[in-house]
């Protein structure tokens, strides 16, 4: 519970939970243990604070990272050792992708930390630094809370946290969480919240001398996008974490613009603009949307930080000399940087500049849509990924909240022309599987009870964090959940081992998982093996807005879509190659020449489905 | 595959498989990632190693902690960042552990990591070091091979693991798997298993320094043993994972010793040698074990290193100057420290020395077995940990492989007195709920059939890695599987929260769980709310042995072994008290007025079972 004046009766817990409502934060992820219980009494004693246990810490720190993508912040606590190092993954995942996680550690008493004492969950050698530095590792801020320090420490970790955009951690001693907090900072008084205050520092401060900065990036982006005749806007995944599809939006539609995103980015860009092109992935992209982003006058990149995977296997041609790159507080223009200017007040400059330019003639040509039996063999043959996702392509509404796993899910997801107002959250850079069932779990609490939740894992993917579909069903969540059953690691099939058993899986009964972990009659449970059963799935969750749904879709271990299948063989060559040439006696893959994709003409970027 | 000289033919991945196989290990865990599959296809092709693939990486190192302690070491394979940090937890659980367990991380190839370059699974931020650095807090020894040091540092960091009983990491790049070895050090062409190597240094070598060092301990003992008229026998985990048990058996048998052991050690002295007189956990212990620990004239400790919990909250009282204590390295007697006696040598030579002792006069007494009925509510009314427990006594059987989770399981466990040969798994000092469903499953591989595996583990715990059931079904492993259901983290009411929400968990449908993971219909799948319910189902398992049985066993969410009520008891205040009294505010559990155990009169220590 918080005062109107923290200073007086905030406890350190309150005072840490007070922050974290200030920026937006209303549930509190994470997993009991003894050195934490104590602020879970303070949590459940907050009338603004819900606490959401999930069955395990790595769980609760990727459906954390699923809350933060919704709500710009999010909150997981753990318990000392056995607690934190579960879930340091998933916070590492956080670091990668650019999302604000902050990671909470209860900890032993300062006098057993200070004393050295063997306590449970340390290693014993008295040194209870060992997993502050893990962390310190995959977070951009850290704090060891005192007495003395906790309410600096706790404002500096979080502002950190939100000018980076990235996983901080404090750890929290058992004994302090209910000391006084000590007087912090002046600006507390004001109760401002760290996130609207960073958020006016960036957008608002026209009597900075970063308004100097700006006008001189006004000028040299003017002159480059004068004698443009083609522009482009490119969006990678910081303009989603920074928050500016408003300002995308704007820019896009103000100046007839076309638009591509990049793979971390989907759904970033409002997919039913006009000129909206599709994925860019350099080498990997439908030959329409390389020429177009590689050949434009201007591009405009929005967020741009590329990995392998996203830039095609570092395939993706973008000449200096003709990018705007505007990076979370700087922007580039034809080479020259302009540090200060943030992404969404740039946004802004460019799409005064650009308010004349004439609107596009017509929408951009699409492809005939696939007809369902395109693969010739009709709707009660064995399904491919291709109709899977065909169908997809019609059931998605407006406003879903979409996550995709990484494997065959994702970059099937990548192939299809979204609705408006969808988000989809996925993990392409760091790329680690099972993260899409706990963070839909996270992106749909708080939600609109009107926003559809719509889950594609992989069956591989899904063992790996399987009983957080219990934490769903226990609070009673309805999304729609796309189980890709295709035997195995697919994904690491199409990079090697096409036919090994290091890929195979456990085979669960599928139908009975749902029950099992505490559904009940009520829920759609369904098998799909064919078009028809597709279709009869897909007309069931049409029929039961609102209920859970658990869909087993058959496919072929060998199936993926072509995309997928380029892609993994990319990485596959770049990890077999010896670092000289000469030395190496290594056979990349023994079944290579048995290695060809089933069936990999599925809806890639080639074939975009018209709405 | 391995030739007779490994410096002709092998490659860096066969050199590193090599030395598993010399030191024992038969068997690798782990899951496939694209960084790592050329070293499984290695794998896959060496006929001495057996793949084990897990659902997950943090499941995959507990198997392979399971499996060190029984094999002596264990090597588990992961692929980069989102894979090694998921098993960093199980990793760090092997060290506070005292458990020899290799961590091989596929890694992204030398190229990728000395460029920069921002690959997938990485923080893209061009720094390949982050998770090598997490790992350094965790492992005893850690390594970056590369096409020259690879021979070398694989040998330094096996040998110090087995020196240290530590878990180690390797990093091996994705493309130096096939590149031929470095030229290795010169004992690598004996071919000598490091860990039979260490065991001669330990045992053997009685020509060096060490043995005037032995000379002198053994005087020194024999002075303090001279005048003893009680001794006992004290071990700790570390003799268990230094391997000592037949020369402590022969120590104990040879002197008419009696012996105690603490938590971490139960099954490491045979319980039913005469003189053995149970648990000691300081203040916690039954009267009887307290007094005869405390008042001996010498104590023989073997391989200590107490925790909070093992000393019963650093309540433990061993006189120094009455304490001859055996550590790995190293043996101290009466103060004095006799660096470089190991551990098997020490008490080899106060066998010799207690050899003329005088027998024992007769079998200690034992409580009567107490009634099936006890609680006075007969064999249909609502099952207690106390009936469960007494029946466990008479279920388990010579040479069962029993793992027991913490909470109630471990500590329900400890209250009995087993039978011969027994081997018990557990993590008393790291503590980390959901370790002893994989580790069964690690420890069974490998062992004769006969040996059944029994696990103890409570519904909190199995929720945190149930989809290892899987794996177990799969590999057609035939474990009785004990799932005690009390609704929630009994063991953290016990601390804290004796009824609030955040110790509740979803409700599985347990009697679904065993199917949904792929179990077939032969499967023994029951539950027991009464002791006539436990009866029918342990009745069941022993008609029909070898086949896999899951009994929920359900339990009142209050109900606890009174041992493990004190100890959360102790934890809970100690976790309250303020760092200075006057400061505090903190009201340490607000529902303690509440807070009483439902049934704490379970079989504790104060009440073995007569066998």
């Amino acid at each position: 519970m918080q005062s109107d004046d923290p200073t007086v009766t905030s406890t350190i817990a309150d005072y840490l939970l007070t922050r974290l409502v200030e920026a937006g934060v209303r549930h509190v992820f994470g997993v009991p243990g003894d050195y934490n219980l104590g602020l879970l009494e303070a949590i459940e004693a907050d009338p603004d604070l819900e606490w959401v246990g999930s069955a395990n810490e790595l769980n609760a720190a990727y459906a954390a990272d699923g809350y933060a993508r919704m709500h710009g912040l999010a909150a997981v606590v753990t318990t000392y050792g056995v607690g934190e190092l579960s879930a340091i993954n998933g916070i590492a995942g956080s670091y990668a992708e650019s999302v604000p996680v902050l990671m909470i550690a209860g900890t032993p008493t300062t006098r057993a930390q200070d004393g050295g004492m063997p306590v449970h969950h340390s290693l014993l050698d008295g040194d209870s630094g060992h997993f502050a530095r893990a962390f310190a590792a995959v977070t951009c801020a850290s704090a060891l809370l005192s007495a003395d320090n906790a309410t600096a420490e706790i404002d500096r970790v979080l502002e950190r946290m939100l000018a980076d955009m990235r996983p901080g951690y404090v750890r929290l001693p058992a004994d302090l969480v209910g000391l006084p907090a000590p007087a912090g900072r002046s600006r507390r008084a004001d109760r401002a919240s760290p996130l609207r205050t960073l958020e006016r520092a960036l957008a608002d401060d026209s009597t900075s001398p970063i308004a100097g900065t700006e006008r001189r990036f006004t000028e040299r982006a003017r002159t480059m996008l004068a004698g443009a005749s083609s522009v482009v806007v490119l969006a990678d995944h910081l303009a989603d974490r920074h928050r500016v599809h408003r300002q995308l939006d704007v820019l896009i539609r103000s100046g007839n613009l076309l638009s591509a995103t990049i793979a971390g980015a989907k759904s970033t860009i409002d997919e039913t603009t006009p000129g909206f092109l599709g994925l860019y992935i350099g080498a990997f992209s439908a030959p329409s949307v390389r020429h177009a982003v590689e050949t434009a006058d201007v591009v405009i990149g929005a967020g741009l930080r590329l990995s392998d995977l996203s830039s095609g296997g570092f395939t993706a041609k973008l000449d200096p000399d003709r990018l705007i790159d505007l990076q979370p507080g700087r922007a580039v223009a034809g080479g020259e940087s302009f540090d200060g200017v943030s992404m969404a007040a740039a946004l802004d400059l460019l799409a005064d500049i650009v308010a004349d330019r004439p609107a596009l003639p017509a929408p951009l040509p699409m492809p005939d849509a696939v007809e369902d039996d395109a693969d010739g063999r009709g709707r009660d043959a064995p399904l491919t990924q291709a109709a899977f996702w065909r169908r997809i392509g019609g059931f998605l509404r407006p406003a879903d909240i979409i996550v995709a796993d990484q494997g065959t899910a994702f970059y099937g997801l990548l192939g299809l022309r979204l609705p408006s107002g969808v988000d989809v959250i996925s993990q392409p850079m760091w790329s680690s599987i099972g993260y899409a069932l706990p963070a839909i779990m996270g992106a749909q609490i708080g939600m609109a009870p009107g926003r559809r939740g719509v889950l594609f894992i992989g069956d591989g993917s899904f063992q790996m964090t399987a009983q957080e579909l219990g934490t769903i069903i226990r609070r009673g969540m309805a999304p729609v959940v796309f189980l890709l059953n295709n035997d195995g690691y697919t994904v690491e099939r199409a990079m090697n081992g096409w036919t090994a058993a290091y890929n195979e899986i456990a085979r669960w009964d599928w139908s009975r998982v749902p029950g099992a972990l505490g559904a009940g009659a009520d829920a759609i449970v369904a098998r799909a093996a064919t078009p028809a059963e597709l279709d009869a799935a897909l007309a069931a969750c049409e029929r039961e807005p609102g209920t859970l749904a658990f869909i087993e879709v058959v496919l072929d271990r060998h199936d993926m879509p072509r995309l997928l299948f380029e892609l993994a063989t990319a990485v596959a060559t770049e990890n077999a190659r010896a670092p000289e040439a000469t030395a190496s006696r290594h056979e990349p893959d023994r079944l290579g020449a048995q290695r060809r994709p089933r069936a990999c003409a599925g809806p890639g970027p080639t074939r975009r489905r018209a709405r």
